[in-house]
Formats: C-alpha cells, sequence, structure tokens
C-alpha cells in the first residue's frame, strides 16, 4: 500500500491478513480473513502511532467513538455472546484495534484468538455478506 | 466486596485475582496479583456494564483518560516494550479493561497474556513496591 499524503500506509502485515472494509473519519476498517470468528480491526490513518497514548486527545476520542461503534454494529451483525476489544501489537506495531466477536464454543472460547493456531480464510461471499451485514448496522 | 450507594461492587474473582491500588475519578484500579507481568485493570465503579458500549458516552471518555493515562504510567514504571489494552470479559463478565506491560523475552512473548497457564503471585513486598511506582508515575 503506497503512504497516504500524511504519510499513512497499512502494515504490510494488516494488509495481507485482512479485506478492506471501509474508510472511517479516521480509520480504515478490516475484516481479518479468519472465518473462525467475526473479527474486524480499525486502524487510525495517522503515520507512526504505536500505543493508544501515541495518539492525540482529539484522535483518541475519535477512535473510541469508531471502536465503539464498530463493536455495536458486530454484536448486532453477529448476534455475540461477547465482544473483545483491544489494542495488543506486540507483532505488529502499526496501532491497531482489534474488535472480535466471540460466543460460547467458538474454536478458542473463552480463552483469546489472538496467536491461537492458523486461520481460516474466508471464501469470497462469505466475507462479502459479513462485509455487508457488519456495514449496515454501523450506518 | 459490599454493593456501594450506586449499587457497584467489584466481581469476586477479581477481588480474588488483585490488590487495591487506586480509586480514580470513575475507575477502580487494581493491580494483578500475577508477578510474571506488570499488569492492571480499571473497572468504572457502575453497576451492570459488560460492553464498552454498555457505558454513558460520558463514562465511556472518562475511561479512556484513566486508561491512557494508566498505559503511560506503566510504559514508564516499568520501561515495557508494549502495553497491551484490552476489555475481554470472556469470563469475567463485569466490565473491565486490562493494561499490561509486554516486554520480549516475557512468559508468553508475543501472545496475549490472557489464559496463559496460572498465575504467579506477587510477595507483598514486590507488589507494594510496584504499585508505588505505578502510583508515583500516575500523579
Amino acid at each position: 500500500m503506497q503512504a497516504d499524503m500524511q504519510g499513512f500506509a497499512l502494515d504490510p502485515r494488516l494488509e495481507a491478513d485482512t479485506r478492506p472494509l471501509a474508510d472511517l473519519a479516521l480509520s480504515s476498517l478490516v475484516l481479518m480473513n479468519d472465518s473462525r470468528w467475526p473479527w474486524v480491526i480499525l486502524v487510525p490513518r495517522r503515520p507512526d502511532l504505536v500505543e493508544l497514548f501515541d495518539l492525540s486527545e482529539a484522535d483518541r476520542t475519535q477512535l473510541v467513538a469508531e471502536g465503539n461503534a464498530v463493536a455495536c454494529a458486530l454484536k448486532a451483525a453477529t448476534d455475540a455472546e461477547k465482544i473483545n476489544v483491544a489494542a495488543i501489537g506486540n507483532s505488529v506495531r502499526q496501532f491497531h484495534l482489534h474488535v472480535v466477536a466471540r460466543s460460547s464454543g467458538d474454536p478458542n472460547w473463552p480463552r483469546p484468538v489472538w496467536g491461537f493456531q492458523t486461520g481460516i480464510p474466508y471464501g469470497d461471499d462469505a466475507a462479502h455478506a459479513l462485509g455487508r451485514r457488519i456495514l449496515k448496522e454501523l450506518a
């Protein structure tokens, strides 16, 4: 991905592991290409962010508003039992916020999704259908 | 823990697994009693919160301000490589925000701390010393 005018470019590993969903006011919203659980990621389009406290206060407020709306939409779109929201970034340092829909009986319930075995990619139709459901709830 | 006048009481499992550090304006800040990694938890003192979107907008703003300040203080107090911030709650449903200091070579790096083996409790002196360092940076 080429850098935008502000010098932001999506981390190549995030780009390889996800499908684009939408550009929100601050963040790019992408779908993790792992059909084991509905899992989206918000990436603020600012260069050189690593930690939550690297964001300006205004950007942090906007990120949380976007993350909260996405969490709400993911819950409505999936009827999940619990939404997990996390900024971890031990492997991919570009700041990104995970929003994951979890339910009893999913492959690693109740333990976290990160680092658990290998993802199972979506087929195109399933990815598009889930993406549409999420964006409809987000609208 | 008895409920306060608003009907809030710390979840018994969180109470058993942590040591109290401070009451911030909205959240109780507690230290996870697990010496494998510096790990604190913020619990907004409001009853019946499960998801991030259960908080009022004002409370969510306050929680993020507090979580951000704690993340910053934990980084300064520990010189960790990466701060992990997460609201998961698959096992303990009372809303709580984890802030964890991670570094290369810690027992589960770069994978997450949640659900990884069994915690190793602090001795009193080590817990107090870490608590003091965190609160000093937070002041």
